[in-house]
Parts: C-alpha cells; sequence; structure tokens
C-alpha cells in the first residue's frame, strides 16, 4: 500500500505555498500563488484553485491542511481576525471542505510551522519552544510544557505583535498597535529601513536601484548583504537586532529551550541571526539566556506548509 | 482539632510581609521587615528572625513557605538570579529549612501570588492568567492552560523584562535590559516620573515636596493622586498608559482571560488601571483584547504573602 498522502497549504500574507506530502515528510508536488491586493473572494478562489491543482495531480490525498495568517478558532475552524489577509470572520474550516468536497483542517500558520519544527526540525526534542516566522508580517507559535500553546480561545502566540517599542510607528495590515516587533523586525521592516538607507546612500547598490525605480523588497537587501554590500549588510544588522529586542521578551517571559526563526526573511541566515543572538546575551536574564538556543528554522520557509500536511495527517488519526 | 497552620513570607525588593495563615486562608498573626541595602547575610537574617517571630506567636505552625524575589530552580528550590535581592546562587530551601529546623517551599514571589489570586481572588475560575506585581520591580506569574508556568528550567514569567521601549532607559536592579516593562511602570518607575514633574512644577504638592527635601515615593503620589491632585493624576495616568503597553503584549502573546495587577503600587487602584485598559482597548488585536479583563489583586499586597502560605500547605499535602 502507498503511503497515504495529504496536501498541506501554507497562506502567508503575499503568497501561497501548497504541496502533497506523504507520511514520510517526502514532497510529490509543489504549487505556488501571489495575491497581493486581493479581496477576500479572489483570496478564497486562490487557495481552492491550488488545492485542486495539487489534487489532480495526486488524486489519493485524504485532506487538506491549512495554515493561514489568521487568529483561528479552534472550535469552529473559523478566521476570527487576520491582520494579512482580508479573511476575518470567515468560517474557514466550513467553507473550503464544502468546496473542496475533502475533509479540512486549518490553524494558524505559524502554529503549523511550530509543529513540522518541533516534529521533525530545529525545535526537535524541545518541551519549551518559541517559533516566529518573518515574513510580511511576523507569525508567532508557542510550544509550552510540550503542547501548542493557543491560549484562552486559539488566539494566543502572536509573538509579533508584543510591543518592543512603545511610542514607535503603527503596525502594518490591520493591526491596532504601534510599535510592534512586526513593525520592527518583519521581512517588511527590512524593506523599509532599506528604502531609508538608500535614499540617505545614494552610491550604494540600494540607492541606484532606488534610482532605477527598482523596488527595495527584504529580498533584494538579502541577496546584496549575501553578496558582500556593507550598506546592505548593515541593514539586516539593524533589523537582527530590533529582533533581538523581540527575542529578549519571549526568553523573560517564557524561559523557552529554543526560538526557531523562520519566514521568508530567515534566508539572511546568521547575518540576520547573530545580531540578534547578541542583544539576547546583552540584555535577557541570566539564566534563561545561558540555556536558549536561536536557530533558523530547519525546513526555512517551507516549514508552514509541511506543518500544515502534519495538521491535516494528526486530524485524519484521530 | 484546630485548623492546620503554616507561615507564608512574602520577601519583596525592599520589604517582607509574613503571616501565620490557616487552611481557610484567615491570617492569624502578622509582621514586617524593612531591608533597603541589606546584604546577603543580613536578608537571610530578617528573613529568619521574622519566621521565627511568627513560630514563636504560633508554635504549632508546620512549615514555612517562602515568595522571593528570584528566579527559583524549582528542581533544588535554589535562587538562581534576583534582580532586587543579594540572592543569587543562594541554595535558599536548604539554607532555610536548616535554619528553621521546618520543612522550607519557596517559588517565585509572583508565582505564589498568581496562586492565591488563582484559587481564591481575581483569577478565580481561570484558565489562562498572567499577574503583574508592580512594586519595586515588576514582578510576573503566568498561569497556562490551568497551571503555573514556570518554562523549561522554572526561569519563566518574568514579565516585567519584556523590552516594551527598545531604545529605552536602563533597568532597574541588577538587570542586563533596556526598556523593560519594569523600568517604565514598576512603583519605582512612578516615583521617577514624579521626581520628574516635581521638578518641572516647582508650585503643585509634588514641586513642594521636592523642595521641603521629601522623598517622592509611589506611595506618596498614589496618595495625592487619590486626593485628586492634577498632577499626581497625570503621572499615575502616564505609568498606566505604559503599563497598558506591556498589558498588549501579554495579550496578544498569550490570550488570558484575565490580567491580575496587584504589588504596591495597585493601591493608585483604577487611577492606574483605567489608562492601562484604554490602551489594550486601542492597541490590542481584536479578538484577543474583547475577552480579557484586567483587574486589581483581590488580595492587594497581600497575595504574595497568602500564596507563599498556599504552596506550604500544598507541598506539605502531597
Amino acid at each position: 500500500m502507498p503511503p497515504r498522502r495529504v496536501i498541506g497549504i501554507d497562506a502567508g500574507g503575499t503568497k501561497l505555498l501548497g504541496a502533497v506530502v506523504d507520511e514520510g515528510l517526502v514532497v510529490h508536488h509543489r504549487t505556488h500563488r501571489g495575491w497581493r491586493g486581493a479581496d477576500r473572494r479572489e483570496t478564497l478562489d486562490v487557495m481552492v484553485e491550488a488545492a485542486e491543482e495539487l489534487r489532480s495531480a495526486a488524486p489519493d490525498t485524504a485532506a487538506v491542511g491549512f495554515g493561514i495568517p489568521s487568529l483561528v478558532d479552534r472550535a469552529t475552524g473559523a478566521s476570527a481576525w487576520s491582520t494579512h489577509l482580508p479573511l476575518e470572520g470567515v468560517p474557514f474550516r466550513e467553507v473550503m471542505s464544502e468546496r473542496l468536497g475533502l475533509p479540512v483542517h486549518v490553524d494558524n500558520d505559524s502554529n503549523v510551522a511550530l509543529i513540522a519544527e518541533h516534529r521533525h526540525g530545529a525545535a526537535r526534542g524541545a518541551q519549551h519552544a518559541a517559533l516566529l516566522a518573518l515574513g510580511t508580517g511576523i507569525g508567532g507559535g508557542l510550544l509550552l510544557d510540550g503542547r501548542i500553546y493557543r491560549g484562552a480561545a486559539g488566539f494566543g502566540a502572536e509573538l509579533g505583535h508584543m510591543v518592543t517599542d512603545l511610542d514607535g510607528p503603527d503596525c502594518l495590515g490591520n493591526c491596532p498597535g504601534r510599535g510592534c516587533l512586526e513593525a520592527l523586525a518583519s521581512g517588511s521592516a527590512i524593506g523599509q529601513v532599506a528604502q531609508r538607507a538608500a535614499r540617505a546612500e545614494r552610491d550604494s547598490a540600494l540607492g541606484k536601484q532606488l534610482a532605477r525605480g527598482g523596488e527595495i523588497s527584504g529580498a533584494l537587501v538579502t541577496d546584496l548583504a549575501h553578496q558582500g554590500d556593507e550598506l546592505a549588510r548593515d541593514v539586516i544588522t539593524q533589523v537582527g537586532r530590533r529582533l533581538g529586542a523581540g527575542l529578549v521578551s519571549i526568553v523573560n517571559a517564557l524561559n523557552p529551550e529554543v526560538i526557531v526563526i523562520g519566514g521568508g526573511a530567515v534566508a539572511a541566515g546568521d547575518l540576520l541571526l547573530d545580531p540578534a543572538r547578541a542583544v539576547v546575551e546583552e540584555r535577557a536574564l541570566p539564566p534563561a539566556r545561558d540555556s536558549v538556543r536561536i536557530e533558523g528554522a530547519h525546513f526555512g520557509p517551507e516549514a508552514g506548509m509541511l506543518g500544515a500536511a502534519l495538521l491535516a495527517f494528526d486530524a485524519s488519526q484521530s
């Protein structure tokens, strides 16, 4: 009998990654979509289309797991709130299972990324772990006392919305906060800091990109930094130190064994993580700081997609 | 048979509260001590002296529970780190049980305060709660999924050391952090903000107190504010709003049902809590924010002392 397969879909703030995944966590088919600016209906249509594409490639798939950037009501599978997608109030599980004609399971995108990292990745063996997914925004996941922590109603672990700069800039998307970690250290924040740097230093590679009218994205900055560009490295270092301040809060408040940094921005690797580690070393309370590891996600930007598949396997076994 | 009785001692950053407490949580004898500037030996001597005074008043006491402002190693009862008392590295449980000749139980002061508030106070019935004790510093306690949360090695729940102002002032005591909530919204911070206000407004009640060479303490500011003094109320409001920013982090990261504010500074009551509630209402993520209560400690500044007694009862029953 061939191994059972499911579809795992990670729906981020600006793009979707999906795959057919078997029980050995082997990926059989992949797909991706972008949806900047899509409205609710378009967003849901894109998800359905991606799932159907994968299903036609692998008709034996038994279920679909979704990680979505929403506060997900555990009891109903509804999206109670989403900072970066127009999914507020969508009865997600109900809508998707009806449209796909398959069992659908849904959780917050960073919760499922942490499930993958905990079972098979950078948080393996830990009983206390946190995950930050740095992308359009910052998603968060918590594993406390060996279990995914969801809070009183499933709305917990929004670690990107810890207030890290009291009088700081407005947060992103439709978060009503100010100075949230997400506004300071997400992939979007890398782009914003780089924009300012490009304006200040017209002769730099970033400045020239700006003069050409090109986009100053987090991905561009990361590429330049890996190529050794000084200004791009400075930008990544600055954002890494801000990230570190957020990690200090997590270390002091939760005393985890490991904090996993995932999402697209982790492509910057130790250029981002080393400055963050340095701030934790300088500023967190000694006994908790001395025992925490800060690691890039083992599955990189695919942690959420694989975790969504694990969610579907778990739910269909129980 | 009379009810069993134990000694509960809450050792704060600048003072100690102790009592003989019975199983109905009735307090039979109270004592208190101050120890500003005491060294390690003197601090421990004061604790022993207080416990012996209580024991001589109630020779039937079966055990002693301590809440101390330390990161307490759960396995050994040692004080691994303390921001406000010279207790780093003290094998506390061992030293105290030897000196007192009684079973001794010890935990972080805010953990035990939360035990009292959860069993019999403002967090009764909750499965997810946080406690902040606003005094010399800010202690923290967490109840997650129905249990006191301690983290990987017992060093968690230091909610006063969440970074709330990235480039903010150095933290208090021997915390290596900057811009921790404790530096912004503790009882000490109320005194600091009031000092600045007193210098700026010489004709105010606070300004006159300063001119007389009197101390501008959090307690004084609170008294003046309750009497209707505008400037004192402004100070409390400002600190309450900073506190609110810290509460936003807790609401977003942990989705608790209730956050209990205890410690000496809670004497300011709603003058402090209403501005904090307003910031949560403005800035926290809607679904989590809409279901959280923010309450003063039912047991006020005695929550830690009563919780220390509950710790001793629990341990001597198991």
